[in-house]
């Protein structure tokens, strides 16, 4: 508890809550309107999902890597507020249930632990999603004799893919295993936190560019000269494909904007 | 020079600075890889520009997009080093005719009005590129009577053109003109300097989202099938791609990394 013990010394003002409240709630907005029109696309564009069709089969990929990948690890960024150890799950859910300003109290009962492990149980969640949204395309592309990896959204995927596994892991090993000895490890775990926040970020950018170059390419494979008639289905997968865009520029600027009313040693302190 | 009275208290230790001239170098290869790669592109593989046929007058759009708006302003973002006054510019410059620890002396000489009209005419000189590459397309899909602003990429590039114009002409009113009054419009400008800053990022990035999806879609139309046949082409616009996305990721982290050894105050301050 000792590296809190200056909260008070710390005041939020009017504007700085401001900000934050409307930071977490538009965020919070985009990420649940990216995965319901995702499904809303595949379910009433494309005809759902049906393993035994491989063109059904695909639509499994959309769906679980917006839905499973980008809205659940979105979620799962922390916001550095001061003080108050909340992972993105817990102000979205706190937001919705208490009035905006109620937070900084309820917050500040959760251990930190509880958070860590919420984060990592998140992101846990997310691999089954990328595992099968993976075989879904993989699967589907073999039973078609579709060639795998020659485009700029399989490239894309693919480091992303990877990026995600490396951070899971070095995640895993340096802020849970590494807490057995908890003072011996506290100097590399505080310098593995900048490293792990910049790469998660990273990580989404690069999913969110994964997932408009998939759309752009769906759009064309599937509506061809269609999509240039401006069709409702073209109209739904580009709102899809801003929303994801909006995403990647109000993520990052949550997780760590410029005009953080925290100083900078608290701000990385806090989320060790 | 009132507000640099604190700059001996900020010593920047070796890993601070290894991984500023780390960023400054990888980014700037980047910018210059993303321009060079665009321009052998079109010119090898595209055959070049002539403003008298529609299919080579498209091709000026790539090129004008990617090397006059991403690169130039690329650059223009300003790295948050403490009392260092410097724009992407100046970093790049010194970087290559200077060993890059006495950058550091350099750019304290520089004056502060000198680095703000560096920052305004390099993004001013974005502004041809911007136009010219926009009525390049425009008029290409006109005279090939193609449909304009039906896709993904049209969406977001016009969100993009908006926020660039919007952010250029009040970062010209608040940090310029209003300089003719300085000691009354102090509050004002610091108020301005993290949103100036947050929506220059935004900016970037939907300028680097709109790429990926620009060159996916161009990969469908002039490759086609080839495309999936992992053609030399396609590898270099996948390239291209993937040096974008690196750019997206390394140039908002840069500007506001999380781990910067300035403290928060200084970081606003030194960028009014």
């Amino acid at each position: 508890m000792k590296r809190y013990d200056d909260d008070d010394d710390r005041v939020w003002n009017c504007g700085a809550w401001f900000e934050y409240i409307l930071v977490v709630v538009v965020s919070s907005i985009l990420l649940i309107a990216a995965s319901v029109l995702t499904i809303f696309w595949t379910i009433y564009y494309r005809k759902g999902f049906n393993m035994d069709d491989p063109k059904l089969q695909f639509n499994l990929h959309p769906v679980l890597m917006i839905g499973g990948y980008i809205t659940l690890s979105g979620f799962c960024k922390r916001l550095p507020v001061p003080s108050v150890d909340n992972s993105w799950t817990e102000c979205f859910i706190h937001v919705l249930i208490v009035v905006a300003i109620l937070l900084y109290r309820i917050c500040r009962c959760c251990s930190h632990l509880i958070v860590k492990l919420c984060h990592t149980f998140f992101h846990a969640c997310s691999i089954p999603c990328i595992v099968i949204g993976f075989m879904a395309v993989w699967d589907s592309h073999n039973q078609q004799q579709i060639p795998n990896f020659y485009s700029l959204h399989s490239w894309l995927g693919m480091i992303t893919m990877g990026l995600f596994a490396l951070q899971f892991v070095l995640g895993f090993f340096s802020f849970l295993i590494l807490l057995c000895c908890e003072n011996a490890t506290y100097k590399f775990r505080s310098t593995m936190v900048p490293i792990h926040a910049s790469f998660g970020v990273a990580t989404f950018m690069l999913a969110i560019a994964t997932a408009v170059t998939g759309l752009t390419q769906k759009a064309h494979f599937e509506l061809g000269e269609n999509y240039s008639q401006t069709v409702e289905e073209g109209i739904i997968m580009n709102s899809i494909g801003v929303i994801l865009t909006g995403l990647g520029i109000i993520i990052p600027f949550a997780v760590r904007r410029s005009n953080s009313p925290a100083n900078c040693k608290v701000y990385v302190t806090e989320r060790i």
